[in-house]
């Protein structure tokens, strides 16, 4: 049904600290693309990428200079600043992948091509009004049950293409603690779309996205250098992504593809990073899940600023930290609307 | 984890118009447990049941002569009839599944118990206030993921296990005369909890609940012969049980296990069946997604009384079937607390 994009369609995004060695493996997969590699830590580091690979690699300094003072809504040190790279980008769809993830196989032992998966669930639609039990009924050799409302089969558009991970699961540092030699070896052959009004905890590692749909609120935060938490980046865009999408009647699906997440990260570093967090999400996610945004708010930068008021005014009582947090909102969208001109601004009129 | 209950402890019910010759190969699996078949149509037909079974079988005549003129409730001429099964169980779990139901293989080659990962379903918690991205937190080998509430991580108890079917997939008689080969071959290895606030299509063809949580709900409704509507029983029940189940806070699962579903019912027929509901559906799932279940109701069945009143006043205006409908869902609950005396009065009292 969907058909992989010409190249001019897709960038990839890389944050990353280190020689670019694991782009070998993906060579056959992402050599056509092209890639926004952001170097975060020491800019006076040289990355180094493998011959033929077409990129633009952007680090601190090019950060500062291309934002000006507005760079202050980039994390440093944390890679958070992968957002940068969402920014900068012309294209419509944008794919983000961790240095640390290698090509899986399936169940046959056959590479997986991450990226041409994440692009079917994107140009196939969402369906978040109503559950399906076989799952996605837009992929082949399964469709809508019996009793799927007819009114409701033509779906929505999907913003957001969320896969998984074989081997290292995603999991916090309690449960890294806990379960240090758990991997994950289930391949569950399904993608499927979060249903409507329901939160998940979306992971930065393989993710896929539609720019023009949903690119202004893909902000990962203020997290690392200098803030009071980190390893929460992506948990936050999700949580700002599914509140947007689901005001503007966009879809967001998880599932395949599968990358394989080859080392885990240190659990007591970890811990240090996510302390805050685990005791502040249990008053951000009840915030997220009882937002309503206004009518008013009818595109993506509108429903953003709309948030970071209500970030400000509901979390600011946590913690200052998300007094901060809700400005380098605003100030994300003010250099989102500087490198992406209105005449680009992304509306949600395709989708309604 | 979960290990399968006891016989005491579980009912297959089963309705049917025919020979039970299917469990020969459920032998198994099914053989240590006590079976309640429903037979539907002409009483005066014998059904044969191989030998080794421990069963009882009721016929028209015996519903009529058990009920009284509350008989009514039950339909005829349809599998929505099962119904009574649940009713004269004294079990905590039932088991249901259709006579044209036959083991399904697991990709390993390996006979599947369906009954067995049913029970398994049924005894890990529900996960429904946050989507889980590896599905199911309680299977071996996975977990919460980064991310998830800790709050949240203790679940509450499930109420309903919806298994899923390869071969022929459960579609609708359009979807069947447009698609009249597709089958259903893949095999997606998970479970997964219906979030709180999504509607599903309930199938129950293989099916389990808790009959202490959820039993008063699980009424398949007016079908068949007289009715203006058949092929809906299973889809009633599925949207009265979510709405009470998230009024109530429990859980329902929805994927594993599989069952082979080895043969399609005629398309033309079922079309003449489904007609009306096509339609209906479409004012019926709103309807149910809408609705709010006043705090009073805090039992099972004061919720699926409070339900069928709002039947009454809203869908009765779609047509007079639905006041019937609304009439027969009181007198399933009056028939229901005859049969199990109000000690036993199903409350949620374990689930808060």
């Amino acid at each position: 049904m969907a058909t992989v994009p010409l190249k001019d369609e897709l960038d990839i995004v890389i944050p990353t600290i280190r020689n670019l060695d694991f782009l070998e493996m993906w060579r056959p997969f992402f050599e056509q693309y092209h890639l926004i590699i952001v170097q975060d830590g020491d800019p006076s580091k040289t990355i180094k990428v493998p011959d033929g690979f077409d990129y633009e690699l952007y680090n601190r300094n090019d950060i500062n200079k291309i934002l000006g003072p507005r760079a202050s809504c980039i994390s440093f040190k944390d890679s958070a600043c992968r957002c940068f790279g969402y920014m900068v980008s012309k294209k419509k769809y944008i794919y983000t992948i961790d240095d640390d993830c290698f090509v899986a196989k399936d169940p046959s032992g056959k590479d997986i091509n991450a990226l041409e998966q994440h692009i079917k669930n994107l140009l196939c639609p969402s369906t978040p009004y109503f559950f399906n039990t076989l799952y996605d009924p837009f992929r082949d050799g399964a469709d809508f049950v019996r009793g799927y409302p007819f009114s409701l089969r033509e779906g929505v558009s999907t913003a957001v293409s969320h896969g998984l991970w074989l081997n290292i699961p995603d999991y916090d540092a309690p449960t890294q603690l806990v379960k240090p030699l758990e991997r994950n070896t289930r391949y569950v052959d399904t993608v499927l779309t979060i249903p409507k009004g329901t939160l998940f905890p979306m992971c930065g590692m393989n993710l896929a996205f539609d720019r023009d749909l949903i690119g202004p609120a893909m902000y990962f935060g203020l997290m690392g250098d200098g803030q009071p938490i980190g390893r929460y980046d992506d948990m936050w865009a999700g949580w700002c992504c599914k509140v947007i999408c689901d005001h503007l009647g966009l879809g967001i699906k998880t599932g395949l593809p599968y990358i394989y997440h080859s080392k885990a990260s240190n659990p007591f570093v970890n811990l240090k990073k996510e302390y805050n967090g685990i005791f502040w999400q249990e008053e951000i996610i009840p915030f997220f899940q009882q937002m309503n945004l206004s009518k008013e708010s009818t595109t993506v930068q509108k429903c953003y600023v709309e948030m970071a008021k209500q970030v400000n005014e509901k979390l600011g009582k946590i913690d200052p930290y998300f007094v901060k947090l809700s400005d380098a909102m605003i100030t994300w969208i003010e250099a989102w609307d500087e490198l992406n001109p209105p005449a680009k601004e992304t509306t949600n009129a395709a989708s309604k």
